[in-house]
């Protein structure tokens, strides 16, 4: 079946069913604007459930004041069509009328791990996003639920969250989709001008270049993020916003590396009034 | 069955079996150190579900610094014996270190209806208490928890995370017990020297003064308040913490009384070290 449900009574109802049958669902949460990373994220599912529910939803409490709430791309047709042509068995659309009701209220704090890096740079977006999935998880009850690594923050507060208040859901990473020349997939790619487009390849050259200078032996992180701006700055208009090396699961900042750590290194760097991040995962090889 | 749980892989296992097989299971959430009051809410558990569990766990996070964490009774054996007299199938007793192991940093932060009343007395409480039972419901998957009445604030902040965080779980209230002199059970009475005992009756009368002075036709919250004020301060050694008339649902404080409010008269005492509270719901009668 190809099922758009957009009240919440309905999808309470089509869930609470599919539980009682015994069936395994998966929730793949978007904020619509599909492209193929998040395609993958449906594939993903279908490996870990019986039914794969993608959710599309622009969560108005994960953006800041001067963000780009308003002009986030929304297309539903379109949304469904994608998400029903990978193999979603239902998209669930609700209203921001029905999911914050006036008098809304209760939020879900991660505390200090949603405080630093994005979080950094956008002042309560954690809770945001922390608050809607927790509310997503309640009316679908998934078993499972997919989220792409290139909001890498996003997973490890998700699984803080996870942790913390014993939801039995399991979350699963899925790898980062890039073009050809290594920009990362994102909703927010199409703000870019053209020449904007083509600097934005800093961003994966940037990551790249970490990789080797730490596979080369360099240990100080200090000198990897300047050589990561210095690639940045020197070879597009983008403003870096942060770059950080930090512990993949507590997200703490390293200034020196040691063999056999596993280190998140991510960045956000902006073009215009336009702002992208990346990250890949690095295990400090052992000598 | 009569079964102690206190590990909590063990209750994930238990309910997850429990809410295959299709059967309704309700939750009664205590600190333990249970009374006639928690029993009743026990019976009222067993009207609504085939599986009732009785948590018992004195919380952490929902006493403040100089509160009586320390001193709160425990009775572990005791309270199984008459949980499972009372016709609870299972007691889930946790420990703090399992609830709460190092670096869990998630809270539920349920605004502006938590810090009102207990709250303004009690930063953090409803926070602690809100985080406590959402990893209870996520822990146990009740369809319905039953809640006492005389912490009646905790009721409105529980009912207001349910709907904002869309809690699929049907919250029951039960009326509070008294004693014969109209003293409303709970765990910290035991605290009263003789006398405070003797003295903690004002607030019940207090409470009945206010009904009949609102239905007497009263409408000024403020005399309501000195009345029960004075009641307390002439015939007791206790110290108000607070007295409040507010809206039932809400928790806005009154000025002016209209014919048709439901409003919930509520009120914290302190006898020497011991704080004890009570309430009643009063609806302003239309003339």
């Amino acid at each position: 079946m190809s099922t758009l449900i957009q009240s919440i009574p309905q999808i309470q109802q089509v869930c609470g069913t599919l539980r009682r049958l015994g069936k395994r669902i998966a929730l793949v949460p978007t904020m619509g604007s599909l492209h193929d990373g998040h395609l993958t994220l449906i594939l993903k599912a279908k490996e870990h459930a019986d039914e794969v529910i993608t959710s599309v939803f622009v969560n108005p409490t994960q953006f800041g004041p001067g963000e780009d709430f308003e002009r986030y791309p929304r297309d539903l047709d379109r949304d469904c069509s994608l998400a029903f042509a990978a193999g979603s068995d239902m998209v669930f659309a609700p209203s921001t009328a029905e999911m914050y009701p006036d008098g809304c209220q209760t939020s879900v704090d991660v505390g200090s791990i949603g405080e630093v890096l994005e979080g950094k740079s956008r002042p309560g977006h954690f809770k945001g996003v922390a608050t809607v999935v927790a509310k997503l998880f309640h009316l679908t009850q998934p078993h499972v639920a997919v989220f792409g690594s290139k909001d890498a923050q996003q997973l490890a507060v998700l699984r803080v969250m996870v942790r913390d208040l014993n939801f039995d859901v399991g979350i699963i990473a899925a790898p980062i989709v890039r073009e050809a020349d290594g920009l990362a997939l994102s909703s927010r790619n199409v703000y870019l001008s053209a020449g904007q487009r083509m600097e934005a390849t800093t961003l994966y050259r940037s990551l790249r270049l970490a990789e080797t200078r730490v596979g080369e032996g360099i240990r100080d992180a200090r000198q990897v993020i300047r050589e990561m701006t210095a690639l940045i700055q020197e070879r597009s208009s983008g403003i870096v916003d942060y770059i950080s090396l930090a512990n993949e699961d507590t997200l703490q900042e390293y200034t020196m590396l040691t063999d056999g750590d596993r280190i998140l290194v991510s960045l956000a760097v902006r073009f215009g009034t336009t702002r992208l991040i990346d990250n890949c995962n690095i295990q400090v090889a052992d000598r």
